[in-house]
């Protein structure tokens, strides 16, 4: 583990690398505030060539989403760059729709956030709940009419901030049907916002696990998956790429196993304190305090 | 293992015991429905000079309203016997009170129904969250808003109809203090309602343990704070006591883990396939198809 502090130890990283997949939230920005110096960086990069993609576990927003929101904070990302955008919806579009080959008759049910609706959508695919079941179950005749659906061939869990009881009571009764079949996006456990951190996606669909015991296929970082939608899309040279993060059990991993070098960030879950401590056995193989650092080195003000 | 079909062999279990505990949801009722027979066998217990104790582990209602219940049933309970009945809520309220001494100056904060709320504050205890927080965060600046409160020294979960993101995420945030008790009414991961399951409180705490990485104190049949309770009140003799549930690994362990007689009604969870599988573990002494059964047994229509 090599910590980039100065010029010459952060070229040997940029001169060996064609290739940065950017994690997104606590690498880019905190919350709706980009973080300093990244703009730089991702100049800087750009003019040396390299190719930027970006890969988040978040799934509340859509590819278009996101392309908005690093415009929006003056990133300068073109429409075209899209394509460069993979979140973990994508990747549950990607694997219903080319690895398990979703029949065009059966419906997802969305634990989640209309990010997840988009990207299914956009592949083909039939989707109900979200945010159409926002409002909680109001009598037990509501109650009553949640019955187990064939049409229902898949339940997908994402972040839900509006996460209800209708909707566990509905997945859970869907799952019921052993074929149902049972996706979460991504198994992070805590949702960083403005700095601090709160329930995310991988706990949110624990008590699903627990009424059906049943477990997910989960989907996202660090999960395979997401790489093989990424290379399918790039064909990269693993060892010719950095995988930037914040979250050592999401992206370093990540990084660490489809081959990619690795640059954790400690702008966001990640402490500098908890890297160093003996509980943690995740080493990436680069640390910098800050993704806009790497601008800084390179254009001092 | 022995099936209740005859007088004789119902004379057996009812002359053994002076005092039968009894399960309430799926034994004497479905929802709101009593079941057949189950007025004839409690007056029938009651003429031989049983006693009766309910215990259960829904903790959505208090004693008072547990009382309201069997009354609008037609079940004849006095109101002294309120005394008689056993909740999961009531035995997180002497728990906190008389096990811990939870400090009069402390709060808990609630993630659950009114229950749990109406039997802390009958022992004195502070409360807050549960209903009040039935409103989902509206804002980025009420999720901002949540933040660690030393005040709160427990986080007491229950069954939750309106779980929302909100009790989670304060939840999350008080329990990043350490000192702060986790605990939960019961284990339950299914809940009962009209014949059908859904999620229980098993379940709906979950995220709380995958994001903090913390376990709670899980009060309820089968564990043996809610035994105390009733002992310390009844102090009557396990071996002449009759535990009657439809729940294996609430109601049959509890009664087992207290050296009580079991006796498995079929009219609720557990289904007599279920109980016949190599998968299950767990076998109580008697069996019946239905409580009520008993009074038919000897009062044949």
């Amino acid at each position: 583990m090599e910590y980039l502090l100065s010029a010459e130890s952060a070229s040997i990283l940029v001169n060996s690398c064609d290739t940065f997949l950017l994690d997104m939230d606590g690498v880019l920005w905190q919350g709706d505030t980009l973080l300093p110096g990244v703009k730089e960086t991702l100049s800087y990069l750009r003019q040396k060539g390299k190719t930027l993609v970006f890969v988040t576990n978040n799934s509340t927003k859509s590819r278009e989403s996101y392309l908005q929101k690093l415009n929006k904070l003056g990133l300068d990302v073109e429409h075209q760059d899209v394509e460069k955008i993979f979140g973990s919806s994508f990747a549950t579009a990607v694997y219903l729709s080319q690895v398990v080959k979703f029949p065009s008759e059966k419906k997802v049910y969305v634990v989640g956030q209309q990010g997840i609706i988009d990207e299914l959508s956009r592949v083909g695919i039939q989707c109900c709940g979200g945010p159409e079941d926002k409002a909680n179950i109001s009598s037990d005749t509501e109650m009553e009419s949640i019955v187990p659906d064939n049409i229902i061939g898949a339940v997908v869990c994402g972040f839900d901030i509006d996460i209800n009881y209708k909707k566990y009571a509905k997945a859970y009764t869907y799952l019921s049907n052993n074929e149902c079949l049972f996706i979460a996006t991504n198994g992070d456990t805590t949702y960083p916002n403005n700095g601090r951190l709160f329930p995310g996606t991988g706990s949110l669909f624990t008590p699903l696990v627990a009424s059906t015991k049943r477990n997910p296929v989960v989907l996202g970082k660090p999960h395979k998956i997401m790489l093989d939608c990424i290379m399918a899309k790039y064909n990269f040279s693993p060892d010719r790429t950095c995988m930037v993060g914040d979250r050592l059990d999401t992206d370093i991993v990540f990084g660490q196993s489809g081959g990619t070098k690795t640059l954790l960030v400690l702008t966001g879950v990640t402490s500098e304190d908890y890297l160093k401590s003996s509980k943690n056995k995740i080493i990436p193989d680069f640390v910098i305090d800050s993704l806009g650092s790497i601008g800084t080195i390179f254009n001092p003000a």
